[in-house]
């Protein structure tokens, strides 16, 4: 590497790490977030050829955004490890090739549309939230599990005896899934029922006792995340205070007294 | 028991314990769960003859696995005394039953839906999620018994007032409970209520305070278990605590303190 | 007082507090709400019939336990300063009032209906969390008062603008009140937004800015239900805790080594 | 200043603080709400004159309230700078203006109506209550903005999609905002669903990635404040703890065994 590329990236990863060079580019997704919203209304022509123009500007700007942080990055390697840089490099590229096909032309606008998701990439705190929100999941996967066994017995008793009923709503097994997801919110969930009660007058039972174990295995859930939570901040605080204080315990003080004991018997048997 | 059989057991039990053993039951579980799936869907001809055949020999291996199982036992009376082994076995016999009458085919469809639930039975953490679930229903007795002597009072009220506004609400207590019950999920509860008062102008008092206590009751249940559970975390970590520290109280070192101070006495009056 | 009737006191005080005589009320009262439940029903000539005799046999046994009740009081003053004495001798006085008139029998009705709250004024522990429940109550007083104060703000509102839009919504400011409770239930709110939306495009953030508002407060007074239970929790615990183990303080310790070393420095001094 | 005006200033002051002045007007703003009240019912002409007339006095009586409180205040600045007593005197102000156009007579009425928050301001504990809600909003504010960044990228997804399909529900980006919100409060959103799903099939998906991911904000802004709410709690009970017992620290009491253990050497060195 010669000498001149050397302060080059220096001088990109000054760039990067600088808080204006954030906030512009924050302001950047903002002003692409606009645009965005802006294509969902009914607009003037020369509005939309505006705004067609701006987009190709916003993927420059990105396109350069992204450029200086993988110079910037010393640690090519490192760069394309993070899940957010390969995000960001994936949206750019694909909003780079030009699209006619309207079928295609969607995914652009697709594409265009996660742009605000950027938003999460840069700013540390929602990173830190995301992150966060993720690692949550998966110490929820056997409640999740349960839950998703209780719907499936749910909707294949439902599928097999009130298809008949209404195909629309109990036609097949994944139908009752969505059917019992709409019941999970209360939404209408008594028109449901009354019209297979009409057939089976004890379908009461069915949906009642399915909104108690739902409602039991979601409390429990909840229940799980807060003490989880808690625990976490019980142990960060007792990992702190032990830090803190260098505080004796109680085992020093008893050796203490015990050497002291073991002094005066020295004393007394002089 | 000869010498054999001694030998059959330990290799029954050797497999009953194996991983990929346990791994192959799950697999038949979820692939049975699929074929359960299936059947709600119209299929042509042969495939439901397919599913027929895979339906019998899903049977068998459970039938299988439940044989393996309790031959894998020591105590054969133990194994019945598991309630988990009670289902699994019922399951797989009510399923060996050949029906051709209409009405018991669907009891043979129930069984086999319930299949699904030997998800729970096999995978241990789904057990105890789910003991742990109907261990926190007792202590919520009281609570519950209160909610539905709420009920109680509001649907004989309901039903005494309101029975001739709509009979299909309102018709006797049963149905009175049910549609509270709704009322309690805010189920298009206004049209309920404002049907109502047409006749009485002040039957919103009887649907505000319904919903008023229910939601109160409702609320003390889950801080109830909330504080439940807290409790439980308290309480192990304190034991684990007491365990696992070998500290000195507060009460040896003053015992020891007492000692120093008559042996210095001692000395003293020497 | 002469000797005979102290006798029968105290065997009617022994009565009372028999285990199996709670249980027989207990029985008559769970009994009477099945007949208040039967009388809901169409019921043939001569169960109704019977359903009048069996009333009458419960409000005798009724008066005759409190007959029980009140003899086994030792202080007679003390029985009526107890609010579940007095609501248990209204409900069975009342009872007993012969009523024909059409007006009244409804009265009477729902008399014998609160006659299953006399549940609650039997068995200790439920009367124990209806206690807890009331004294929670006025702990939230302030945050029911800020809450109605912005209910009373919207309806005000509400029936200001709207009032033309839909009399039956938003004609005077109590209808406001209960159409404001109806949104905050999530009940067809959208339908009395979108309704207000065709004259002023703007009032949905009417209806955010409610939703957000008592949502908000809502939450607050949940948490502080929360920290209050959790609260009481550590008072209890640590009250416990310092009655148990009657360990020395720090200060005790302390203390004594001040001790040991004047002992020790008198010693040195001689 | 005169002596004279010095003399007014201490009557004011102890006017300002006296208890029966505080409900007095606590008193006369109730009284001002039910006039509020009384005003959206139909009422006889001489009735809505006489609330005319009433409003004035109240208006009044509001402005001698303010004039005691400001000439009460020592320091005249201090007095704006309370955003309360802002609020109270531009509510008077306002009432004050004569209006009869019937655009501006509106904002008169609006004005009218907010004078019930004068009893937020009025009485410390619900003003405390409510700067402490203030106080909890900007902590909440990462997940508020990722919580607006999932509405806006499903609300622009679902105006690129659905805006054909029912434009009063997707025509554009803030329509899309409003039905996303409607289906996070459950109301009628089936119905949303059902109608886009008649043209792409496994629009599901979008509305129940969009319920799950909204819930687990919501649930996870929830615990954030809980979490919150409690750690401020140990944090008050920890510092007074600290205050009330001024108890010898470990590292105190091993000092002072540090030091008998030299004297007993010292004894010994002899």
């Amino acid at each position: 590497m010669t000498e001149q590329s050397y302060t080059w990236q220096t001088r990109f990863e000054r760039l990067r790490s600088n808080k204006i060079f954030e906030l512009f580019v924050v302001g950047v997704i903002i002003f692409s977030a606009l645009v965005i919203g802006a294509k969902t209304y009914e607009l003037p022509d020369f509005v939309v050829k505006l705004i067609h123009v701006l987009d190709w500007f916003i993927t420059f700007i990105f396109l350069f955004e992204i450029i200086i942080r993988f110079i910037g990055e010393k640690d090519k390697k490192r760069f394309f490890k993070n899940g957010w840089n390969v995000f960001d490099t994936l949206i750019v590229v694909v909003s780079l090739i030009p699209i006619s096909d309207s079928e295609l032309a969607l995914i652009g606008r697709l594409v265009r549309i996660f742009r605000v998701l950027r938003m999460v990439s840069i700013i540390p705190e929602l990173r830190m939230l995301l992150n966060s929100l993720i690692k949550a999941l998966p110490q929820l996967g056997y409640v999740m599990l349960l839950m998703f066994i209780i719907f499936y017995i749910y909707a294949a008793i439902g599928s097999t005896f009130f298809s008949e009923i209404n195909p629309n709503l109990w036609g097949d097994i994944s139908i009752s899934l969505l059917t019992l997801f709409r019941v999970m919110t209360f939404e209408d969930w008594t028109d449901v029922m009354y019209e297979t009660m009409t057939v089976y007058k004890l379908s009461w039972l069915y949906y009642l006792s399915f909104i108690f174990f739902t409602a039991f295995a979601f409390l429990n859930m909840v229940i799980g995340i807060v003490v989880n939570v808690l625990e976490q901040e019980h142990a960060a605080l007792r990992e702190e205070k032990s830090k803190a204080d260098n505080e004796p315990t109680m085992v020093e003080l008893k050796q203490e007294l015990a050497e002291i004991k073991s002094m005066l018997q020295a004393q007394q048997s002089k």
